[in-house]
């Protein structure tokens, strides 16, 4: 790398999701589980931003999800914990980090509930993203997409940068016709929620657009303490934060926004089927974890904390294992799966 | 009824099907278990022969399936137990029963792993059955095919008795270009394993066409011993028995065969789909017996011994849990369940 100064990962990992029910709980949400392979997504995460052009990650978390990151961080981990007393979103999140870092340190905000299955495109595009970063930029990464979704915001691309392109703007989900049409025509990518920036340059932003959650997000951590490698934001500060996601606070705002395209076989893992996806499969399709025995099936999932599970003449089915609870369904109806009454707690 | 003698229910009680795994095991075949309503299979054959026209029944059964039967006979049953040291196939099954009752005894042998929806049909066709018997012919109900089935013999009606015909003749299971000629020319039915004959008659055909095997059994029960409700043939003699089935050893060489036609709702309950299709549903088609949680799902059928099923966008799919055993296939599959590895006890 030409600069001298190192990348900062700032791993957000938080949240809650009912769609990967009956695997992911409360208590060990999607982050924390080893869904695709050996590894989780919060270990992926940090793995991939290891290595010399990195300094040790900030981890933005909650408190009791705390242990689950400790004792998933690779051993002699320099890595710095934030403890959140509660979640505030990704804005207040990823301005606790900012208060906490140098303003000259080049964030890299990573959240820890993707799969990424090239990392070196990953971090071609880091290596973009932060060079565009030190010359003041707040970049995104646009995930280059590979099929109409609606259930993603857009990023339209505008002039080129060097190494990236200007945000021409930031697009809501779109319907399906839109999605289509962005597809077409191209210069269209999906919004990962992966960011890059100075830090100085996002607390300038955030001061600018959302002036009261800067000053709430920095008497947080004025009123904060350290515990080793911990820092505890002071609750009642950060209990008048205002919650807003990062892309409302800032990024739409800003006239600074940039892009680097990733094409880097990204995958939000928002649910049973695109786990299937991102999984090896057999020849047949078959995606098997846990005891099982199938007969006659074609790109099945199945997922099995210790009950046999067998199959027979099935195509495109799911079945997910947890302790009391057994999930069937389809591709097509993974997406439902946080309706059902079991996410609910029901 | 004209005839003043009662007709005898011979209940024919064993087997050890694989194609109702996993709940159905070597301890508890499907006869016992209840897969279509509250009662049992067995249940239901026993309750189908109660009533002023009958005898008390006798069963027929293997020493592992005892217990079974008598825990499910009702309170002050008058039933009377064979118990076979070895499963010896039907022929020898009923010429055991045949030799325990007198001559003129009408017996009415039943299967109890069949379900018949219509009580009032199946007892209708009994009493013109029994009223054959009585002129010495040997009856076989020819269920009315309701589809093209190749799993099963059939049986081509001849010239017309009074209430019912003679047998032209048995025909093997059929591929599917026959099956489906045979239900488009009529005259053909389902031989589902219901005969009615004299006890007499019976050994006297037996004796005819196999005389070794009517020989066998003979002495079997001349070295039997009873043991209050129970009888049991002597072993040495019962060893020596041939087992081959009453379709083949009787029923194909007799001249004196006839049948009854039966359009009375029978089912084998082959496998999980003709579970499914016997049973109540609702306005989707889905029929529950355990804890589930359904979403847009159709013609469905979940059975749970505990856990809760979440299903999600399926159609025609089948969920069996039992133990640490969970089955999953669609209404074609079912029927090669039988191939799995658990069935074998893998």
């Amino acid at each position: 790398m030409a600069d001298e100064s190192k990348i900062t990962p700032v791993v957000l990992c938080g949240g809650n999701g009912t769609r990967l029910w009956p695997r992911s709980k409360p208590c060990a949400p999607k982050p924390f589980l080893r869904l695709v392979g050996d590894t989780t997504l919060f270990e992926e995460a940090i793995g991939r931003c290891a290595g010399e052009e990195f300094a040790p990650p900030v981890v933005v978390t909650g408190h009791k999800h705390r242990d689950l990151v400790e004792g998933q961080l690779p051993q002699g981990s320099e890595c710095r914990l934030i403890i959140e007393p509660e979640g505030k979103n990704t804005a207040a999140a990823i301005a606790l980090a900012a208060y906490r870092l140098p303003e000259d340190a080049v964030m890299l905000v990573c959240p820890s509930d993707h799969h990424i299955a090239d990392v070196e495109a990953f971090r071609a595009s880091a290596f973009q993203a932060a060079a565009l970063a030190r010359e003041g930029w707040l970049v995104a990464f646009g995930i280059v997409p590979t099929r109409p979704e609606t259930g993603y915001g857009y990023i339209k691309q505008g002039e080129p940068l060097a190494g990236g392109y200007r945000v021409d703007k930031f697009v809501e989900k779109p319907d399906r016709a839109r999605a289509e049409e962005f597809l077409a025509q191209g210069g269209y990518s999906w919004n990962g929620g992966i960011f890059a920036f100075r830090a100085g340059t996002f607390i300038e932003e955030l001061s600018r657009h959302r002036p009261a959650l800067a000053n709430a997000v920095r008497k947080a951590v004025d009123s904060g303490r350290e515990d080793g490698r911990r820092f505890l934001p002071g609750a009642d500060a950060f209990a008048q934060i205002e919650g807003e996601s990062v892309d409302y606070a800032v990024m739409e705002e800003t006239d600074h926004a940039a892009m680097v395209p990733a094409a880097m076989g990204w995958s939000d893992i928002g649910n049973w089927s695109a786990v299937r996806e991102a999984r090896e499969h057999d020849a047949q399709g078959n995606v098997v974890n846990g005891r099982a025995d199938l007969l006659d099936c074609r790109d099945v999932l199945v997922e099995s904390d210790g009950p046999r599970v067998s199959l027979v003449g099935l195509e495109n089915v799911i079945v997910v294992v947890d302790g009391d609870e057994i999930l069937v369904t389809s591709s097509a109806g993974a997406a439902s799966v946080g309706k059902l009454k079991g996410p609910a707690g029901g």
